[in-house]
């Protein structure tokens, strides 16, 4: 008997968790088991209220294809957290909905915490021996999964954090005065995204000067020492921060100066490293200085995404759905990168359950010793990731168009 | 006798300022009055210092055409105002320069304050019974100078507002719980680049919701009640704020803040207006809020160039190195629109005299009478400004390869 997939979309969005949709939905659209493909609005949140669509019209109509350009959460997302106690009522519920609907297969696109939903899904589908396969696809701008050699979504907003810093050095040098230029990166944990902005730095040229991760702990004054160091040599000098950057006791940069909430997953909310470095430089040298938050972005931008990054997420998805149908349940679409001169992926499988609730950072040998730059293994790293620019679809205000649900 | 051109940058840079030196540079190559061009290295106030360049190296390796697509101020920028009394002794010296290069037209691309220098070098010029010829190109994203229907720059910087904030409004719906999201905008006295955030909305959306400029008195409490009544219709909204936005007694709304006190280096919290009425929302209608500051990429950013722009520069660029030849001083190349369906512009010369020190406006008739949105004639006058994409060449490492001095 043929069976229906859905797929769902959960955490912040990034410039191709659309293309990783697309991905699922046309590889589910593609195999004889499966006959419907439905998608759950707002993730497992939305799902559990009843809010839910079919793909069939954008299948036939051709508009699915527009996805691979838009940015955002085609079917929404949530930040809903399923509870530990596996024996929940809305355990019953959410499987109740899923054997209404026919479903055989689920995929949820997201990150660390979506994998979370993926292995209790999955164990609780065990326990209860339902047929249901749960599958996981990748998507954080973060790059902090295990097990994947990195995940969709980093390499467009490394493209992006590339792109801008890059202008931005040309913006900073305008003028003769010494200044400094603070740029704020996303990356709570892990450094990924910071790393990339050495990508920004051309050849013959110094910025960004001082790039700062929270994998080394940040040292104030050997901050002020570097900065005034470099100045020597560019005076007009670009660092790029994290904005999960901390001291030597954990305590974060920018809880120096704000307080700090808890969000709904009791993590840490962060603002403003910034802004505290950007007073902390006027005060002790006296320059003119100015801090850049990249903010959301860089998580949002379809103008800059990376052709690399979207033909992976597009991969990712169609494997996923493909593992599902083939018997896989509890595993996530990783890519393992192949030996070689050429750069090239593949999609493999891991088990979720080694995946969720942990988080990879940057190898502390490739950052330089200072702990202020990266060192050349990380260029080889990053560099695939973000080629190849993406032309979107112009509509008729001569703006790009996107498509929407 | 041939005689040579000098070409200087000054204030803040443009996605487009380059295009404008290119039209420079290349118009004055194919006038045969003129022998050399020169461009200043950090405008009037690194040419005092004696610091220029020869674009003859430039022009015949074909390396000049990179300027077209090359952010921030090639030539390096300044903030220098001359002297109002026009015997000051730093007027012979610039003349002695001048004469020595054998200069006989001079351009300097900029704003405001850029013309009050072709204004002042002109009557100096004019008293003295110079022959050089001092002519101005306009240049900013404030898009604020009179007598032109609209400065180069804007157009680009008014696309990167557009398509950023389209952007944006995709990643503040993906969550189906009520949210505010607050994106400042540059513009201190004029509101042209915030108004420009109204392109982003779509023919069938409804956010950007709330358009507010510095053109219009702010009021808290009319502010809230706005917010309220348009999240009944989108719970997801989106509000676009002008940094420079002022209560009726012309107090700015980020000066507010300043008053909750000194931070920990007792200097005045210099955060925006975005950052403030994040608080504002979140104090008064307990949703979740957050702002956004577009800060110096709106500027920056050869990405987002709008092609429209990218040729207006030039041409501008060009028309003020040919009507100086043709006895033109005290100028500055504006545009005129043409009458007709189609939109098409034509340089003409205004008297830089009545350009200087002022600021134009949006028109109040442009702007819906609550004061949060604009008009259908906004949108016929900025639309053909930010119309066509720009492919930026790239360079071996994948990313935009810009040209350097």
């Amino acid at each position: 008997m043929r069976k229906n997939l859905i797929v769902g979309q959960s955490g912040g969005p990034t410039a191709v968790i659309n293309c990783s949709l697309y991905g699922v939905v046309t590889g589910a659209y593609r195999e004889e088991q499966i006959e419907k493909v439905y998608g759950m609005v707002n993730g497992i949140d939305g799902f559990l209220k009843g809010k839910k669509l079919d793909f069939q019209t954008m299948w036939e109509d051709g508009s699915l294809e527009k996805l691979r350009t838009t940015p955002g959460a085609f079917l929404g997302s949530c930040r809903y957290k399923l509870p530990e106690d596996l024996t929940d009522a809305v355990y019953d519920d959410i499987f109740a909905k899923l054997e209404e609907l026919n479903v055989g297969y689920f995929c949820y696109i997201g990150g660390n915490d979506s994998m979370d939903t993926v292995s209790k899904l999955s164990r609780v589908g065990a326990a209860r021996k339902s047929d249901i396969r749960f599958m996981g696809v990748p998507k954080t701008i973060d790059n902090d999964l295990v097990l994947t050699d990195h995940t969709p979504g980093y390499g467009s907003a490394a493209r992006y954090v590339a792109e801008t810093v890059r202008e931005i050095t040309y913006d900073a040098s305008v003028y003769d005065s010494k200044s400094v230029t603070i740029v704020e990166i996303m990356g709570r944990d892990a450094g990924w995204l910071t790393a990339s902005s050495v990508l920004a730095r051309e050849a013959d040229r110094r910025n960004p000067a001082l790039i700062y991760l929270p994998e080394v702990n940040f040292d104030i004054d050997q901050f002020i020492g570097q900065v005034e160091e470099a100045m020597k040599e560019q005076p007009n000098l670009v660092v790029c921060v994290s904005e999960g950057i901390h001291d030597a006791q954990d305590k974060l940069i920018c809880e120096y100066e704000s307080e700090t909430g808890l969000d709904s997953f009791g993590h840490k909310m962060l603002a403003g490293c910034g802004k505290y470095l950007e007073k902390l430089v006027k005060d002790r040298l006296g320059c003119k200085v100015r801090s850049i938050e990249l903010n959301v972005c860089q998580r949002c931008s379809a103008a800059m995404m990376s052709a690399a990054d979207q033909e992976e997420a597009v991969k990712a998805g169609a494997f996923a759905a493909a593992s599902a149908v083939a018997g896989s349940t509890g595993m996530m679409a990783a890519f393992q990168r192949q030996e070689g001169e050429e750069y090239s992926i593949q999609c493999v499988l891991r088990d979720v359950n080694e995946i969720c609730n942990k988080v990879k950072k940057v190898p502390l040998d490739w950052i330089t010793k200072e702990g202020s730059d990266l060192a050349p293994a990380f260029m080889e790293y990053v560099k695939p990731l973000v080629q190849g620019a993406v032309q979107l679809p112009i509509g008729e205000d001569g703006l790009p168009a996107f498509v929407k649900r």
